[in-house]
């Protein structure tokens, strides 16, 4: 593997913020202990005060410690969110070796009706809370757009990308390290819209897909939808998806594309190394299987840095790379994205049959949002806080939820992925839950042949509060309950 | 049939209409001839001078005469166009009777590709002319909604339909004369997106639609790409689909739903009468077949009021109702609509897997706009615009073309359709044209079995201007070449 382009002062800091993280997690820093000054700190270790100040800011990014006004630096997690990190991870499915047809939407639906119903408790689908998101600047920026285009609001335009949009998104792909050129970006309305281009434009109904399992159910509605018969792959929670399994289906099947969440995956949260990456591009390029990529978390990673997508690392082959700014800045706007290298020009075919375009004043407003530069300062609020909040929500799962009970590792988004002891029935223990005014994701919705029985994926994306401690904690007595009366056979 | 709803001074000033317009065909009413003063015309046929504004206000809309400010009415259409209420309509194609994949796309991808290019001449794909349409309020609108609504830009929405929006639709249906529930609304990414989700809720992969022959080639490319099959109805260029070969159609095969335009047809132009809407809903609702109608169009016609849904008609069966505000106010801002009774749910789930939702924002600022009262105003002006336009393409189109040609009489929407004597070449005589700086929509694209060889549908919603009418020119010296060299076999 080649080296990575650190300098030495980026080593440091991450291996000081290591190292005090290794502190936490063994108990030798109690939660709610202040760390040492910065002044302090620097003089003990013997560094910089700049390589403490970014070592506590990647430990605040990680949700280890927090910032306290006038007060300095506290470890911030719960003793049982410390604990977390000790929990089993969930384990891999078995491989099942042969495409199926989708039919979960039933399932799905009920859980997505859920997520409009305001009385809910609402850990099922994945909304993030509004309230940290830049409503009133964002507003000025697209008044300002809907005043400057003069053209905008009443032209009609097919498959319509506005090249400032093109433009910002080229140059931070720039700035983390990969290239996407403005010509094959291609506006949609949502990253699911994007999804839906690149499927439509590769496979025909009845052709084969990979998908990893567990995968975001939102896929397999829209496999379902369009025909389309799956391959699931296991993923690990924290290595993801198996090359070998992989390897197996594309040798055995004639798949046509794979479709992946390389960064913060779906329900896992994990996150794949680059040289899995490189692998997997290989590997897909070598059966002539296009690889569609979901970039929606990607800038919702709790490392130091943004994940590649794979793109980045291929040599060859098709990469449809997906993504958008529903999750990460303006959840009501639908900027989405697309870009696919050689195959823009149908990609931009399909574009304009799904939908003809997606309004250029609302590109037009995002992307001066994003010219204006309070984005990356606004990502850095969200990840700590999503960190902090699936801390706390990993710390309430172990606290409440019965004995043996299994906990992902996430490396950015928001969803916590928990397998509950083989006796819970997780969609019994959803709809108990719906009962007592809870939304959950069940883990058989993540898999078109009813897997995970005994998962749940929990949306991180709502504030910490007590109604949601609280319904964490009617979530383990359900589960406990199931495995005291367990349901007749 | 039963009969009409109209007042007897509704039938007085359409029939005054009628009468000025039939002499203006015959020809004893010359363009440029000034009509009687309102005044004396009321003297001379003995009705009220509120008729005669009415009947005045009527031919105007039809494109028959114009008003000159401080000088009175004229007759406006040039001696080409007077003609053209004579020149005979396009035929209608043979039945055809076995379902059939869709594989047009690579031509129409062209088409639509051309629409991007501003070097052309564009009277290809339908794009109305931006200029007419009141972008500075819209702006305003759409500004004010982006500050307005706390939440709107920066919550996650599944599905969300504006209740503004929903409102404003319901209470225009109410003034149409029919009903629409708020509660069965959805919005869409514009009307395209409406008819997917339509089609995806009723039908799966391999299924049979029927549509009209000729229909709009969007239609065809969708269906293409979600693998269902067809069966093509014909259609006369004035009455519409002929209900024998529909219930011919519905009887021999497995239809599961039936995709039209009922108002100002694409790309005929015609109505259907409310009659035949009533025979459609009959027939459909025996068969249990989905009827997927798409009322882009109808708020263009050139009657004296609005045609009606289908849905407004029909007594039972499932209808699903799409439209769209693209083509009559905002063509960049893709606010769309779908409403399908107690398949509502069913759509509801779809929306939510094709692109989640549309921009709340975009959906509020266009409701602000209808609510505002100045929509009818405004469709009152491109109607008239549009009808004169089209108007003069035909005058064009019969004077430059080859003798024999044959024109559609559109009852509303943009749109020619030109039958082309049998030698010529709609595909050859787009090529031709494209190396000229002229896009066309060539006949065979608007069928799944390259039907319509020598047809041809011009877009007349470009500003009528030298250039367009020397595009007309040259349009039909490369149709007579074509008859006069004919293409090697």
């Amino acid at each position: 593997m080649p080296p990575l382009p650190a300098t030495s002062e980026a080593t440091l800091y991450a291996a000081l913020a290591d190292w005090l993280q290794g502190r936490i997690a063994s108990g030798a820093l109690a939660p709610e202990t202040r760390l040492p000054s910065i002044r302090r700190m620097s003089k003990q270790r013997g560094v910089s005060i700049a390589t403490v100040v970014q070592a506590y800011r990647l430990l605040e990014d990680r949700g280890q410690i927090e910032a306290r006004p006038q007060s300095g630096y506290y470890v911030r997690t719960s003793a049982a969110a410390a604990r977390a990190g000790n929990a089993p991870v969930p384990r891999m499915p078995p491989a099942a070796p042969q495409p199926r047809e989708v039919e979960i939407s039933s399932l799905m639906s009920r859980v997505m009706a859920e997520a409009r119903d305001p009385s809910l408790v609402p850990l099922g689908a994945g909304c993030p809370s509004g309230e940290l998101y830049p409503h009133d600047k964002l507003a000025r920026f697209l008044a300002a757009a809907a005043r400057q285009d003069s053209i905008g609001l009443t032209h009609y335009r097919i498959a319509y990308t506005a090249p400032e949009l093109a433009a910002q998104l080229a140059r931070r792909a720039l700035l983390d390290g990969y290239s996407l050129e403005p010509s094959e970006i291609i506006a949609t309305n949502g990253c699911i819209e994007a999804l839906q281009i690149a499927l439509r434009t590769v496979t025909r109904p009845g052709d084969v897909v990979v998908v990893e399992s567990p995968t975001y159910f939102t896929f397999l509605e829209i496999l379902e939808s369009l025909g389309l018969r799956t391959i699931e792959v296991p993923a690990h929670p924290v290595d993801g998806v198996s090359l070998e399994a992989l390897e197996m289906a594309l040798e055995q099947h004639p798949v046509k594309a794979f479709l992946l969440v390389a960064n913060a995956q779906n329900p896992l949260g994990c996150t794949l190394t680059d040289e899995k990456k490189r692998r997997i591009a290989e590997l897909c390029a070598d059966f002539g299987v296009v690889i569609i990529e979901d970039e929606i978390n990607a800038d919702l990673h709790f490392g130091e840095s943004r994940p590649k997508p794979i793109r980045a690392l291929a040599v060859g082959g098709d990469i449809v790379t997906c993504g958008s700014f529903s999750k990460t800045l303006a959840p009501g706007l639908r900027v989405g994205w697309i870009a696919g290298g050689r195959l823009t020009e149908k990609l931009r075919n399909t574009r304009s049959i799904c939908s003809m375009s997606s309004p250029a004043v609302i590109q037009q407003g995002v992307a001066a949002f994003l010219a204006s530069g309070g984005y990356d300062h606004h990502l850095r609020t969200i990840r700590r806080v999503y960190a902090g909040q699936l801390q706390r929500m990993s710390g309430a799962v172990l606290e409440h939820f019965p004995e043996g009970v299994r906990l992902s590792r996430p490396a950015g988004g928001f969803f916590l992925w928990v397998e509950m002891p083989a006796g819970v029935d997780a969609i019994r223990l959803h709809d108990d839950a719906l009962a007592a005014s809870i939304s959950t994701a069940p883990g058989p919705a993540f898999s078109a042949r009813a897997r995970f029985k005994s998962c749940l994926r929990l949306n991180c994306a709502v504030a910490w509060s007590p109604r949601v401690e609280h319904a964490v904690a009617t979530l383990g007595r359900l589960a406990r309950e199931q495995l005291q009366r367990p349901s007749p056979p």
